[in-house]
């Protein structure tokens, strides 16, 4: 069993990491972002095709979305295509904004009507990157993503399968699935820093759970009580495959 | 022949990459670090004994020695032991400061006297990564950067082998080896967006390059004539041998 982070030591934990840690947000989204990447790399191996390799990422508000963003950029020069749905920017945040700017500058494309690009006959992605919500996630989900939610719970079947960053948005990141929020049904899940505690209702045959974020020092893992799972990476890896 | 980028073109790319690109110096930084430690483990992976993979990391006062200090953190959490010598610490720059803090809760050491640490018995380097200049690098050396690289170079056939970081230290960017400048010679060089002119001067017997820094998009890299070096990269590599 794999000890997990609560929401609150999650939180906590990020906190720590930015002021006493004196990590910058932009080197540790960089750093989940790329670990988000390599997950998708080590699972699904880009295609010959490159058509085949359609990824649409679903950017959240906050800095889900921005691990979305900077994951979508990598895979991007790795030879995939992220095709972005992010349709609540931060006007205000500059890292949001520049990191956009980057996926601009290599032509990644942009849609506004999920709905149409999921139910278009032109439009087959491979996978989609759920990168709405992370730890601290609290309900209701507020229009569109509660629409979007809605879509993708109740279309599972006819769509591509979905990889979920940190936690399965709409989940509660405590307890799992809540009655009052569409129940999304991930194929992946790409846990950050360490599991959350929903990630124990998150089994099945063909789930696939990897853990990324490798940057957490050994006074803070103790702390957090996360020391057996920061040691789990192997060699220069910067994602392990969970199971 | 590989294209190379000249003093002032580098210049000119890294400004481009931080105004236009939208890039800021700590993410730039952190792919970068991340490349020269990838490049570090490829070419010298750890060792079953700690003790044989300290790493004595020449820190200098600009870009190139935070390069080498995000590098530091990486190498650390995958086993190595790096041990910094780092003695014109900026007090104005947070990004060094905080990169510094970083290794500090790793538990990296600190030397002051490289003389004696290079000349005791008792250490014993498994190599030295000389991330002293940089692209930026205009001699004359400033103490006491000159008396290192003038120990580096009339006692290298005694000491552990170097690896540099974007350029030997010392050496000029874009001719090579400088009359005036201690001329050191490094086994391994780890090239950032680009080689740099004075590579072509970094050849013989048992020489080893490689190239990282995977962050420049098609449209960079064609106004700076390096379209080829940048799809030399394979998969989801940070970086790449290139002899």
């Amino acid at each position: 069993m794999i000890r997990t982070l609560t929401s609150k030591a999650a939180a906590q934990l990020d906190r720590d990491l930015m002021s006493t840690g004196a990590f910058s947000i932009d080197q540790l989204m960089e750093l989940a972002g790329l670990a988000v990447a390599q997950a998708i790399y080590k699972q699904y191996p880009p295609t010959e095709s490159n058509a085949a390799d359609s990824l649409l990422v679903l950017v959240g508000p906050g800095n889900n979305g921005g691990d979305g963003l900077v994951a979508s950029r990598h895979l991007k020069l790795w030879g995939y295509n992220p095709i972005l749905y992010y349709p609540k920017k931060s006007t205000k945040n500059e890292l949001y904004k520049n990191l956009l700017t980057q996926l601009k500058d290599l032509g990644i494309a942009e849609i506004d009507d999920i709905f149409k690009f999921l139910t278009s006959k032109d439009s087959h992605p491979r996978l989609i990157l759920d990168c709405l919500f992370g730890f601290s996630f609290k309900p209701p989900i507020r229009s569109p993503f509660d629409e979007v939610l809605e879509f993708l719970s109740s279309h599972s079947q006819a769509l591509p399968p979905i990889v979920s960053v940190d936690i399965p948005s709409g989940w509660d990141v405590d307890s799992g699935p809540i009655e009052e929020c569409p129940n999304i049904d991930p194929r992946m899940l790409i846990s950050l820093t360490a599991p959350k505690p929903c990630s124990e209702k998150f089994v099945g045959d063909g789930k696939v759970h990897y853990l990324g974020g490798r940057f957490i020092n050994s006074k803070i893992a103790k702390q957090y009580g996360i020391e057996k799972i920061v040691k789990l990476y192997k060699g220069d890896e910067m994602v392990v495959k969970l199971g």
